[in-house]
């Protein structure tokens, strides 16, 4: 975005000029998810006069887009006084997702200018399970009784005067705050001022508990197409809603979950950039650790074999080769399952369906790869006859079981209760590299 | 979704029994979602009936919902007459969906049963590129004119009583059409009735082209917390919105993309279960090919250490762990970078950084690797020390290399117009398997 580095240079040169009024202007018209942008770029000692320039509105809206650096930069720095103007306009879910990353001494600077029924409120969020609905969710949501009018809802609705984009579907609630039904914004303001809300409303409500995973919320987002979805506590009590720009995050982190989980590493919530060398390490040593056993596996195959190696030391040239191309048409089929399985495509049941699936597809791939490499094998090593065959028909058999293998796993492991994702690439190459290893010498020592 | 399954059973009951009246009551009570998966459970001659029995609305959102297969097989039952209800509800964007996919004598049929005015649109959506602003757009909008009043717009709300999502954000424009501003419904109902429009909207619009790509609409999308965007022609006149459920789509589909190129596929659309063996296998076969080039590298290398090999027969059995270890350590480096990269986190003028950070993260890992290894090889094989401390000393450098090339490649791709996703676990994998026998020979050569 090199329009904005512009506008963020102009703002810095105003800054220096001491065109302190021209530039509170600027700064209080431009985009909240900018300016927070234009904060992370700012050097520390900075970015505290350019937050004072901001409107108590805009503040607090700057500060819910800001990274968590760059927020506990700014309450470390600012007055008591000013942490309650923040924490008064912010979001309930804007705050708890501060507070459960922010350390200890700033959270109870908050919680110290909080008054006591939102830090009672706070707190309890704040104890709700990481990835559950009851921490995504927000409080900001408009409720009617369901036998208020058209009339009375339109009036309490401009009363709160939220003006925030949780009001486009409004909840209505009985007696004992039970939910009842869904009432989107639209529906009610085409309806006649007479009517009972509870006849306008929708019935059919999809909701979910507060400890539900978030994971699960997102496909019910995606397969209803909606823009919030109720929150309920376990006597069906409306206790909150989640939105959807909430749910966009997390789709984006679930995915980041799976391809790090794909690809033999832990997950990780940090950004690269900002995770330490040892927190990376960290996540990293484990399964190479796991993966490096299954390593030293197909070297004791190899070991097995040293007689025929010793005899026909060409072999052992191909075995990059063969453990290769196997390890990828491998990672190939189970990153499809595992991709499938997490978007619902493939399900358990399916398991003989893709079997047979990937059994002819690896034919078709196994034949090919193998033919090109007798053709290239005949013309450049015409006088090794029998290891050149040798290498063809390992070539196909690999791909097939590689295929085969790389297929089934995924669905056992989700049978087992693990998370597919790690019977990815790094997995599946170590487990095909030795079946490989043995179809390999195993053909040699009859053919060769 | 066990309970879903209860409810189907239920319907088919009904059907079986006759009792077509309460069936009719209940799928038209029923979630249009639900009912699509319902659709698509059942076997095509059943189809048609239950279609039936929804009223035209419900018909047209139920089609919404459904996969193009049981689209596809409604349009070819139906009558023309019916498919002109269909298409009078549907929102031009599920139309044109449809059509994108549709064969060609159905895409006929639809257009022979719309009017021409929307007939023109939709030839025009069809002809935006594939996954460009225009071809996910919808012109379900609601616009105002800058010097409307509010009464004057909530008057024309109502009177085209639009029943959609889309009414949330409206649009405000000149009399040449141009895009003024933006005007979320919110602010419209909390206004009085004598504003002007014109001052009650927000000018500080983000709006993208019927070019600009879905990918970077996306990050839009996430950027500033939308739940929807206008879309202008190159004169800026407004000719369609995105909305977010759609986006939701988008964000899943290029993360399918991302995965399914970082284990070496061609990226595919379809899902897994419909798509046939002979196109998995294309989408396949390429990178196969490909990566199969560098593992016959790989074995040149090999083959030019052939004396070495010979003389300590021992050293090939640890081909496979220190080429393993080593693609999987390059692997990992590189899915972060990838991911980083595509969520914005990283960019190029990084480049320095993580190289410094991925250098010092792979001598942590490798020293700790390389150690595990030696107690290990020392307790099992304490007769070969040198080949012992030749693999050792090679695990830590290729650990340390694997890194370097894992976390650099991706960088270079993008630098040079590529995607990044094609520099992952694959590609770094045998680019790394070279450089691991080429480090472990050389040390060997030296030590053993």
């Amino acid at each position: 975005m090199e329009e904005m580095e512009l506008v963020f240079n102009e703002y810095i040169k105003l800054m220096e000029s001491g065109n302190y009024i021209e530039l509170k202007k600027e700064l209080n018209d431009e985009n909240a998810a900018n300016l927070a942008e234009f904060f992370e770029e700012l050097p520390d000692d900075r970015q505290l006069f350019i937050f004072r320039l901001l409107t108590k509105d805009n503040a607090a809206d700057v500060f819910s887009y800001m990274d968590s650096d760059t927020q506990e930069h700014i309450v470390k720095s600012i007055t008591d006084n000013e942490v309650r103007n923040i924490v008064d306009e912010l979001c309930m879910d804007d705050t708890v997702d501060f507070l459960s990353e922010a350390p200890a001494n700033l959270v109870t600077k908050v919680l110290r200018n909080t008054d006591e029924n939102k830090r009672e409120l706070i707190n309890k969020f704040l104890n709700y399970p990481e990835n559950s609905a009851g921490s995504i969710m927000t409080i900001e949501f408009v409720q009617f009784h369901e036998l208020m009018t058209v009339s009375r809802a339109m009036e309490q609705l401009r009363k709160t005067g939220v003006d925030k984009e949780t009001i486009y579907t409004c909840y209505v609630v009985d007696s004992s705050r039970k939910l009842q039904g869904v009432l989107p914004l639209r529906r009610l303001i085409l309806a006649d001022d007479d009517t009972i809300v509870r006849e306008l409303m929708n019935d059919d409500i999809i909701s979910v508990g507060t400890l539900d995973d978030q994971e699960y919320i997102s496909h019910l987002f995606k397969k209803y197409n909606l823009i919030a979805m109720p929150v309920v506590d376990q006597e069906n009590r409306l206790v909150g809603i989640i939105t959807v720009d909430d749910i966009v995050d997390v789709i984006e982190q679930e995915n980041t979950e799976d391809i790090e989980k794909m690809s033999a590493l832990l997950p990780s919530d940090d950004e690269y950039l900002k995770t330490s060398i040892f927190a990376l390490a960290k996540n990293r040593i484990p399964w190479l650790l796991v993966l490096m056993i299954s390593g030293t596996i197909s070297g004791a195959i190899m070991g097995l074999y040293d007689d025929l190696l010793a005899r026909v030391i060409a072999l052992s040239t191909f075995v990059p080769l063969l453990m290769g191309t196997g390890g990828n048409a491998g990672s190939q089929a189970s990153t499809l399952i595992i991709r499938g399985m997490a978007l619902g495509e493939i399900e358990m049941k399916d398991i003989l369906k893709v079997m047979w699936k990937e059994f002819r597809v690896g034919l078709i791939s196994g034949a090919i790869l193998s033919l090109v490499n007798f053709i290239r094998l005949s013309i450049m090593e015409p006088d090794q006859f029998y290891v050149n065959i040798t290498v063809s028909i390992s070539m196909l058999c690999v791909v097939v079981v590689a295929k085969s293998i790389g297929c089934t796993l995924p669905i056992f492991a989700k049978k087992c209760g693990f998370d597919p994702a790690i019977m990815a690439g790094p997995l599946i190459t170590t487990i095909v590299d030795s079946v490989a290893l043995i179809i390999f010498f195993n053909i040699a020592g009859v053919l060769v």
